[in-house]
């Protein structure tokens, strides 16, 4: 099953609290050498069928639903399952 | 500056409360055709140069701090800033 999957990510000049909070974090861990870390969302939706039509409605889904375009950005794109070696 | 992202999801075997209720609400607004939505986290990390030692580094980050992994799965992979195309 083909998958979409819809990355928001907060907008660049917005301020990213989570993100700040993952960053600050991050010496008292022992880990350095990140100089930034945003934080956004991402959803996967499985549909039968990757058509131009489904396409869009997943953009005006992404657009209205699920990011606040507002003060976040969106991408959609499709990804094909093998790619995604989770571990 | 190359940017790492870490992508976290639910488990699939794992109940995912916030995928089921944007599935839920998607025939109220209108959207059909999806049959699964699963939602979860998107980290950008940004360093200032993508070495092996700093990619195991931000794997541990994952597995230790940005991923729960007795519920969530992690990918890390490398982004070129040009391949995303924000809206």
């Amino acid at each position: 099953m083909p998958r979409v999957v819809v990355d928001v990510m907060p907008k660049p000049e917005i301020l990213d609290p989570q993100g700040k909070a993952v960053l600050g974090a991050l010496p008292r861990l022992g880990f350095t050498g990140v100089t930034e870390v945003r934080q956004g969302k991402r959803f996967e939706l499985e549909i039968p069928e990757v058509t131009d039509a489904a396409l869009a409605q997943i953009e005006k889904l992404a657009e209205t639903f699920l990011a606040n375009t507002v003060i976040e950005n969106f991408v959609v794109r499709v990804e094909e399952p093998a790619q995604e070696t989770t571990r």
